[in-house]
């Protein structure tokens, strides 16, 4: 309550609420090392109710991490350790960023499922190298979110039994007491789900706090939600259990009332040495991680390869064969000159990949067959049997964005996911977290444009490419035959600083030639796909499906005598990040006649050309009929290229 | 199966699946007119597995309504009225466009809970005018996605009792059998929503599902789910049961097998002129309507300024008074020239308007404290007292979209909801199928860009106003202070072919100067708000917080000897339907030194500055700070703006 005084804005009523809870957590069962934010088998802790981010900076300070007293005074100031809402990469021992909320309880189920599978890949008899809980708070609003029926339905389906939830029932959410409007019977609705569920649990209740997480760890084939009963701002005498303590500071006489109350006599930001030393972790954790440690070495004795193994693809490296073993197969993808849907070159690509990569972790919302997300290698993860490599996510779009970000989060795989473009759209936020926090999440986007034909305006993704673009940190790629696609998907692999779209057609692709130097130009994101003698007077710019067409309507136009320049710009992101010499040597600043082709919303296209140049795309929406139909009608035929070209000329 | 085949793509395993429990609903229960379709007081029936269309286009084609059966021979071509997915608008009869899993039973818990509302404003007693039910179909795939569970949820909270749902449990999704992603408990979970459940329903006995629609239409107080055990693909031999029924046509030899399993003996496309004749419900609805127009005469005389309201409110059309009373209003916040958040200008504005306009249905989503969408006039809508017009839609930002479009459909109010800009993310979908069906739906979306301050990164929406431009038909509206926000209320509510979305800062931004022209043009969503004599040699364009900024840059220049014109330009999609001479006479093109200054990412404003001008905007994720210091941190001052402007100009 001092803190979000000090800032003058913040949230003390998750805080002062769910204290107890975690006072309880943190002192009796959270296993970890305040020293080493990044010991492998950690339990995760994910407070799911991120605008609460007051409770967690304050468990982080009192049990040792790396968060000075100095920090929580600079609660939501620039460059603080201390943001509003918990950041991952911020502050050491924070794992997932929250605040949009839902997400946190659903990257808590991909880090749960991801200590399950790893665990099952890794741990030997004898060897349980890999066994650690994940614990998440939520609050009235995580329950209300759609995602938490994704994620739940998807944890009780899959038996994620270390995954333990803390719900806080409070009564209290923004809008006041939540009769009004949320009326669950929360308890019933996860039982539904195959959770094991305590009911009415008295959050300020130590010993029943205990009771519960006690019965929650010894149920090891469920996930467990213990519904607590909490008061909003617990201690504030004339603010707890009401409205006005969830985003405002409390005021400066309340929270003298709230000592008084709370019997706490010490000034803010003072915390006695005798209570400082009780909740001092890094004793007892340095002695769990040593523990854990000598389990480890008699673990490397025993399979030297898999611990070596482990300790790589924890550390997020790839395999020491992998650029030679990459660049061969994108090699044999530039000899096969295969005319095929992207998408299924991507399934090639993934086929191609995995083998070198045990480390992939693929999936799709139910659409495996259309997405093409499976390889001969992929195995389902099931309750009975989590050693697999690949999540029957079923119709769950934003809830594998998400439970991706926690697998990705939890270490030791790279996440793949896949649903049609057009519903990147339910996901959206999910993919802007990834991008946010930096993660290796790669999403298989297929069905693109209105290329996909028949299913119509609801399913033709015409604005979603260019939106996702919007993302800061997101790579995406739209690649136009298979060897941009085999490009894209060892780019994405090969980033470790944030997730990767690919954007896959549904139709078939015919292969672009290209000498060494140009397939090596593909990582750039743009490049000189098909040139002129000298200057050009004339530069195409197209991505995807929309390049065969711009290529041939440049050979329409060089037939007619025009200098053309075709530039394929799978990924307009790192086409961006490259020097300007080389994206003027691209793009040359004097040649202003330029038009851009790509099937789908156009504003994004004229930062390339200009007030005095062109887009041919699409800023309506589709139609439901055959995709060659579509296209023609709609405009993006070499013919109809080559004339726009010519009006820009003339 | 036959259009499946014809097209050579589509789904016959619903359509097959779920006819016989069609054939009940649509031949026993049904209140329709298929001569009709926009009888007020009509049952409205959704089918939110949208991609069995092909069912929906049979029992309209074989009830009579206009839609021959030459144009199901045309499934899936272009221009047909028998689309991929069911499309709102184009196919008389089909009440929403579906497709995008689980927003059509969100659809249908809107329109439910509009004539729940519309019931309480208008029937009195013994004149029971509105008074139908909302009939819809799901599947497996809408009850994965969360947006069911925010629906649902909210449907049994409200007990819209005349919502009846029946989910096709024939337990296949793409993916194959169901039992490997999804093992809820549905009856359960749906029971702890407090729904009415029926269970294990044979939805091939007719007998079954007359029994289950009875119960279900018996409870008034409770929404029904009839859980119906169906087959997937039912009557084909082979491919029944399967996944493979799915989403592709059967094939010639297995759909001759099918006619052989189902006793039908008839050519496609061939039906028997009796069945034709016990299908035809021409003459029932007839019936049906002219008795409800006997009933509603008899309202008319009792209740004549209720009957004549109603029928407005039903067109769509906006009361008579309208233009006065919102000009005036326009005026009075000229005059008044306050400095106000445009949040709680947006406030004002519903204040102002909602008055004259009882077809104002408001709502946020557990933000109303923050998105200001109460008025002195609001009244929540509950369980108990269904005659409000506000709704506390709960943490559930895309279930409030698809419910207001499901209410907008219904017709008989204006919806309006707010959230947080950046969780139009979570909505967005349903943002995009407002548009798609041309709704008048509103939305408030407040706390814009970096400018909201402390929440940080995961609630500054820096791309979120840019991705939403990009979805063709919504207006897109940030405006500058509170007379552009009056314009834009104005403007979003007098547009009848699409859904508006004002994007409002939670900081105050001060009032601009205009003379009554320039008041007059806002509505143009682009215009001259300071300029210099003669021609400009610099254009500077802002929008929203940034107009302040760029006015007092302009101010400097102008200081400075510089010609510099400001234009603000709230909302680019109606700038852009202006006249080409209009735009010229705002944008000259012969000035090319042009700078757009916008809190958020630039590349869509190369479209008005070209390659030679400058966008000041902000490419990456914000920070946790207070929102002054952000703006001054990324650069938006006016001494920033300034020296771009300068560095553009030397």
């Amino acid at each position: 309550m001092d803190a979000v005084q000090k800032a003058n804005s913040g949230h003390p009523g998750a805080p002062m609420g769910m204290a107890d809870i975690a006072e309880v957590l943190w002192n009796d069962y959270l296993k970890h090392n305040p020293a080493n934010p990044g010991w492998l088998d950690r339990d995760r802790f994910v407070m799911s109710n991120g605008h609460g981010s007051m409770l967690v900076y304050s468990l982080l300070h009192l049990t040792g991490y790396d968060l000075p007293m100095s920090e929580l005074q600079q609660f939501r100031q620039l460059h603080s350790k201390t943001p509003g809402h918990p950041e991952y990469g911020y502050t050491a021992g924070v794992e997932t960023t929250t605040g949009p909320l839902g997400q946190g309880l659903t990257n808590a189920v991909g880090m749960a499922l991801a200590e399950r599978a790893l665990a099952a890949h890794f741990n030997r008899d004898g060897h349980d190298i890999v066994d650690h809980h994940t614990y998440v708070f939520l609050g009235d609003g995580c329950l209300m979110e759609g995602i938490s029926h994704e994620a739940c339905a998807l944890a009780g389906t899959l038996g994620l039994g270390k995954l333990i939830a803390f719900y806080d029932d409070n009564g209290i959410s923004i809008d006041g007491e939540v009769d009004g409007w949320f009326t669950d019977d929360t308890p019933k609705r996860f039982e539904a789900y195959g959770w094991h569920v305590a009911r009415d649990v008295d959050g300020h209740s130590a010993d029943a706090v205990k009771a519960a997480i006690e019965q929650a760890r010894a149920e090891t084939g469920k996930p467990t939600l213990i519904c607590c009963k909490t008061v909003i701002g617990f201690g504030s005498p004339n603010k707890q259990g009401k409205e006005e303590c969830h985003g405002a500071p409390l005021g400066s006489d309340e929270i003298e009332l709230a000592r008084k109350e709370l019997g706490w006599h010490h000034a803010p930001f003072e915390i006695p040495a005798e209570i400082q030393a009780a909740w001092n972790a890094r004793e007892q954790g340095a002695k769990a991680e040593a523990g854990w440690g000598e389990r480890f070495e008699a673990y490397r004795a025993a399979h030297p390869d898999l611990a070596v193994e482990l300790e790589r693809r924890m550390r997020g490296e790839l395999p020491a064969d992998w650029a030679g073993s990459a660049a061969a197969f994108v090699q044999q993808t530039v000899e096969k000159a295969e005319k095929v849907a992207s998408r299924k070159a991507s399934q090639n690509a993934i086929a191609g990949y995995a083998p070198a990569l045990p480390e992939l972790l693929g999936g799709s919302a139910d659409l495996a067959g259309s997405n093409l997300t499976l390889h001969p290698g992929s195995k389902g993860i099931s309750r009975e049997d989590p050693a697999g490599n690949y999540v029957f996510y079923g119709v769950r779009e934003f809830g594998m964005a998400a439970i991706m970000n926690g697998i990705a989060l939890h270490g030791g795989f790279i996440p793949y996911g896949g649903t049609f473009l057009i519903f990147s759209d339910y996901a959206r936020n999910g993919i802007r977290m990834s991008a946010l926090m930096k993660q290796r999440v790669l999403y298989v986007l297929t069905h693109d444009s209105i290329g996909l034909g028949e299913d119509g305006p609801t399913h033709q993704p015409v604005e979603q490419t260019p939106s996702l673009r919007l993302i800061p940190n997101l790579n995406v790629w739209r690649p136009c035959d298979a060897v941009e696609t085999a490009v894209a998907w060892k780019s994405g692999i090969e980033r470790n600083d944030g997730p990767s779209a690919f954007i896959l057609s549904r139709q078939g692709l015919a292969p672009q030639q290209r000498d060494g130097e140009q397939v090596a130009a593909i990582a750039r994101g743009g490049y000189v796909l098909r040139d002129c003698e000298g200057t050009p007077e004339l530069i195409l710019i197209a991505t995807g499906s929309e390049v065969a067409i711009a290529a041939a309507a440049a050979e329409k136009l060089a037939g007619e005598g025009r200098r053309v320049r075709l530039v394929s710009m799978p990924c307009v992101e790192l086409f961006e990040q490259q020097d300007p010499a080389y994206r003027e040597a691209v793009l040359p600043a004097e040649v202003r006649a330029r038009v851009a082709v790509e099937a789908g919303a156009t504003v994004g296209w004229y930062k390339f050309v200009g007030l005095d140049g062109a887009v041919i795309g699409l800023d309506r929406f589709g139609e439901s009929a055959p995709g060659d139909a579509l296209m023609e009608y709609f405009g993006f035929t070499a013919d109809n290229v080559a004339q726009v070209a010519r009006d820009i000329l003339n």
